[in-house]
């Protein structure tokens, strides 16, 4: 099992967004699109030992948080438009604090990164954390950033939580995805 | 210097198709756009030193050759409806067998694999090749398929050239370019 948590700090928290315009008037909801797709593809499969988990915090309603249940998923394609057309459907929904579904594997509720630490104690991706490839035993559960920084305030939420990082280079959030599950697929694998 | 070369079997070769359709209409085109995408992108610039290639096969013109070149290209931003556009209109010129400009940075011409091995000796990405990790040296140049299979006439051009795998899960295109990229990254930064 694992778990793939991204902060989208801009992403729009209502339907009212045009799949023709997922950069712009989403709130950059086009890097989420492929970080969703990052998380649960495999060539013609899916990952179904993979949760992925957005937490939205564009306007005009924020927090929401949408988890993509690998094991129960349908109507996903790899492209973006198909992620972004199924977080489209689970905002247009009225919710609370608890989840509710959506469609088939895709769950929401108006909860942010707070609420998510209780259940989750994910190692957190940044530059200046030691190298994956180094890291014994980082856990299952993995939280990254969109374009943009951690803010102060999350930066405080997770302050405990282990750092790592995949490489040399200032990687987009959905390629750290890759790269992550590609050492971790090695390692179940026992390939060194 | 690196290039990486995808090959679309069914990725229309003219400009009539939908951006709103990049999976159907367009012959998987979603897949080229995400290999550009993963080929070119790092957190908020471009790999300046890597070019991507795509052979298209599909109706109604095969083949033609697109190349975005990373040192020049501009206009393109990470989302599947950029490299969507600039492919579409780069398929609307005529072209012969020698490149020819479209957008800054995007050349196409009307040639296939056969052409462009004449300059490429590309290493093959391939489930049954030698671990990256395991492979010293494998060059700078690396090939890929999109969802299907290189045919058996794609396989007698490139009986000669070496095969690599970068790990034990069948994996999209973009996703095994996203790990060369990190392999390339980490042993030009002496990550061990």
């Amino acid at each position: 099992m694992r778990t793939f948590i991204v902060v989208g700090h801009r992403a729009r928290t209502d339907g009212n967004f045009s799949l023709d315009d997922l950069p712009g008037s989403a709130g950059r909801m086009d890097i989420l699109c492929r970080c969703i797709q990052a998380s649960l593809f495999l060539s013609h499969t899916l990952r179904r030992d993979v949760d992925c988990l957005l937490i939205l915090q564009g306007e005009p309603e924020p927090p929401k948080t949408i988890l993509f249940k690998g094991s129960e998923v349908q109507y996903l394609n790899p492209d973006e438009r198909s992620a972004g057309s199924l977080i489209k459907k689970a905002l247009a929904m009225k919710v609370g604090t608890v989840f509710r579904h959506s469609t088939p594997g895709v769950y929401i509720r108006a909860t942010g990164l707070e609420t998510l630490l209780l259940d989750h104690h994910p190692a957190v991706a940044d530059e200046d954390g030691t190298d994956i490839r180094h890291v014994p035993n980082f856990g299952t559960s993995f939280l990254l950033s969109d374009h943009l920084n951690f803010t102060s305030e999350e930066l405080r939420l997770l302050q405990s939580q282990p750092r790592f990082t995949v490489g040399p280079r200032s990687l987009h959030a959905d390629h750290v995805i890759t790269v992550i599950n590609n050492e971790m697929d090695r390692r179940e694998a026992g390939w060194k």
